[in-house]
């Protein structure tokens, strides 16, 4: 008997003999081709779920066993169970009718370059652990880059590169850390409390995460305010401001990220004169376009990136509006080497002659985790299946569709346009104006409260009518709150959506709209 | 023209409708089943390709165009340049010949449970953006840790819970926030230069670059010495030592982390007593079982994690050694209310009324990213297609591989065995003694450095048979240095690997030690 106990085990030697391999090339096929027509059959009646799944929370134990299967169940019982207890479960993300949030906008070469990916199941952490992977993601970044006219000081040409994280959160981690070590590096280590991070009242919630994951003090994060009269983008102004307040008191300003297309409202910051100020006082910028970023392949919306050409690194996340699916966010730096000296690790165990060569790119050292998926994969599909002019035609027809909708709620006086729409999603809501005709006399409306009256019906009114639609089940949408007003979001970009989606949503919209309203008379 | 520049687009508004949509569902079967059946053949033929690849650097940019292609190309022209371009540059993982560093061992449910979740497509971050995908995963979590005989304080009915990360860097990095900022949350947020992390020399470098990212001074990381005649376990003397001298400096130990089947040896770390002593100085104790937690599901392996009932968290990766494909970190918490604290944001655009409710689970407070991939069904499929007896016949069945090859050495003189076997991998060398007897008289031996020279030779010895074995492309092994020892690493566990694959590595193993043994006489 060995002292672990597993001597019994010896008689069951050949165990595996006897069964088939669980990665048996005709049982992949089988099983493969089974799973490719079940989800197949599940686009071809995605329609027929409701897109916000109903069920309540608690839904899944109820139907499930308490324990792990002590034996093999068949693929077919599986299925079953993902159509009978899963689907129902699912928010379809998939569907036309998903207007919410941003979208994820998956498509054929996505999915088959995820497969690809998941088939090799390679762990490209350096080059030489799979150099496809690391060689295909360098090409494919600066093909991307080149179709987004970054500046080449931004691609592997121009001694910037670009590299593949899994979200928009890791992206702004990586480069922060990045930021705050080159900073720290030369006031010492200690002065970690001093450092600043500005964002706006309109910045992804991504980046006060990574602050508080990198140490920075919840007190040294800034939130600029934003108005609606400048459209809810960061005001160099107000930045300047405070960047002159907190060296006045001793602090050290280290990093701001502007966005192009932020998450309530789709907001633009004016990138010029914000990385104008960066650079006067040493601080890193990071231009997050998580959204917006891959309408700039249309030379008609490259306008919005302007000025990135003085910002430090650059991000979009291709999983949202770029036919590739969840995860894949496009993160370039300028130098690479501050990724480098913050993130790179260097045990003997990984040691290779390929990286002690200094001749190629060992990923593990741009971004957080060691072990990294073969992303490059689905772009490079994506960017040949479609190709660029079908690409920038794609995008151009969300923001077509977006129009579409834009008219339609100028041409209806109950609603009003929040702010002036950029890309392809629409922020707008039932008007006070509407709300209050449709009102009679309220117990507690006086002279005096009238206005916060209004304003607070308002948003109640609106968020009435988003659960009313959501509660259909024809179509999600998702809402935002700026400058204290209730907007609902009209996100459009998911792949399967096309234009009589947008004319059944807007009709479902009058009809809740409808309703409501009278429900006030 | 308004202000966007897209005016003239308005012509081409029903651009979509003379092409076919990017997930039309049966231009989806079409690309689907071409692709199965790619795969399929990918793995039935994967013997014929060089394990490691044979590449040199920057092979690739030589055979791809500069730029994106500016129209669509047919999956068939792809697929063709994929097995042309990409299969050369790739390092088999799935390869039945795949020794080196862990396994990465995929199987068919995994890859089943990976395109579902690809087609489904959902962004998961909280219960109500997709239920299932949260439920599921609670449940799984559940289910697994029952599977390990966690203790209920993990689980979820215990007030404990499980959470998939992507991958060990990422659980590692997010207890790790929890734990500083529990303490910070104590003795306030400037003291961040005072923690004290504590790791082993043979600790994964992820817990080093996890500090270096949360803000702990270089300094503070403390790498405690092993020793060979402790099979490089961390030594709880040498913890408790460290721990008062950092008290006595006035430093604050703050987070150690214990390994169950470290990189280099898969070394295993007595989890009582530095759970014990962690306790005493209240300590947050992460356990890293990245590799071979998977083999605790064995009832005669169990014992290896005995005493993480004491620990704070635990992780092992899906990804290695339990046919789940990259990337599938398993973590669980006693307390998720602390990475929480941490971890969560509430902005209002992702309010809702099941977070309102505190009747879910939002798995985005426990992670470092916003959006999350419904990783849980792949888990889900490995459970339930193989269900758990065939799970531990199968990781059994690699356990035997590795005594089997452990045998092969005991019985070949030339070689030694560095550490004892704990698991699926095997550290040997070919001894010093075989290469002194090898060798003659060299010009630089003196008798006062021989020992010197012996070790020096001895490693280069079996740093040349590595190389020899790896560029055959037959067989691909990786290496450690510990304790200033070469050591050639052979880990068990990639899926397709059977009885075979075994006797002929070690029969190509024993033809190149011929060689080099020889080619020194």
């Amino acid at each position: 008997m060995d002292s672990f106990g597993d001597h019994e085990l010896v008689t069951n030697h050949n165990i595996s003999s006897n069964t088939t391999n669980l990665l048996d090339p005709e049982e992949f096929r089988r099983q493969g081709h089974m799973i490719i027509d079940f989800i197949a059959d599940y686009y071809k009646n995605i329609e027929n779920y409701p897109v916000l799944s109903q069920v309540e929370p608690g839904y899944l134990r109820k139907r499930l066993p308490k324990s792990a299967p002590f034996q093999p169940e068949p693929i077919e019982t599986i299925l079953n169970d993902v159509q009978d207890h899963i689907i129902p479960g699912i928010t379809h993300w998939q569907s036309p009718n998903h207007f919410a949030y941003f979208p994820s906008s998956g498509s054929v070469a996505g999915f088959i370059g995820e497969m690809l990916a998941t088939g090799f199941n390679v762990i490209g952490f350096n080059w030489m652990s799979s150099p496809a992977a690391t060689e295909l993601e360098c090409i494919v970044m600066d093909w991307l880059g080149e179709m987004l006219s970054l500046p080449e000081s931004f691609l592997f040409s121009g001694k910037g590169g670009g590299v593949l994280q899994g979200t928009t959160c890791e992206a702004v981690l990586c480069t922060l850390v990045a930021a705050r070590d080159r900073v720290l590096h030369k006031i010492g280590v200690d002065k970690i409390g001093k450092l600043i991070v500005y964002s706006s009242d309109q910045t992804h919630c991504a980046l006060k995460k990574a602050s508080q994951i990198a140490g920075i003090h919840t007190e040294n994060f800034r939130v600029l305010r934003t108005t609606k009269s400048s459209s809810f983008s960061m005001s160099p102004d107000i930045l300047r401001q405070a960047i002159r307040n907190d060296i006045e008191r001793g602090l050290i300003p280290m990093y701001v990220m502007a966005t192009i297309g932020t998450t309530s409202t789709t907001a633009v910051d004016p990138l010029a004169p914000l990385c104008r100020i960066a650079k006067e006082y040493g601080m890193w910028v990071h231009v997050d376009a998580a959204y917006a970023g891959s309408l700039c392949i249309c030379p008609e919306f490259r306008h919005f990136i302007d000025g990135v050409e003085d910002a430090d690194s650059f991000s979009f996340n291709a999983h949202k509006w770029f036919f590739t699916t969840l995860d894949c966010c496009c993160l370039w730096v300028k130098k690479p080497s501050s990724l480098i000296k913050s993130l790179s690790t260097n045990p003997e165990y990984l040691r290779n002659k390929a990286t002690d060569s200094n001749k190629v790119v060992d990923y593990k050292d741009w971004q957080m985790a060691l072990s990294r998926r073969f992303r490059a994969l689905k772009l490079w599909l994506v960017l040949r299946s479609y190709g660029v002019e079908r690409l920038r035609e794609l995008l151009r027809f969300h923001v077509e569709l977006a129009k579409t909708f834009h008219k339609f709620l100028e041409g209806d006086k109950r609603f009003e346009i929040v702010v002036p729409r950029n890309f392809s999603t629409v922020c707008f809501r039932i008007s006070p104006s509407s709300v209050e005709s449709s009102t009679v006399d309220d117990q507690n409306k006086s002279e005096n409260n009238k206005e916060k009256w209004l304003v607070e019906r308002t948003n109640e009114v609106n968020a009435k009518l988003m659960d009313a639609i959501n509660a259909t089940g024809r179509v999600w949408m998702t809402h935002a709150v700026v400058g204290g007003i209730f907007v609902l979001r009209f996100a459009v970009g998911t792949t399967l959506t096309e234009e009589p989606h947008v004319v059944a949503a807007w009709d479902l919209i009058k009809e809740h709209a409808d309703d409501i309203l009278n429900a006030y008379v």
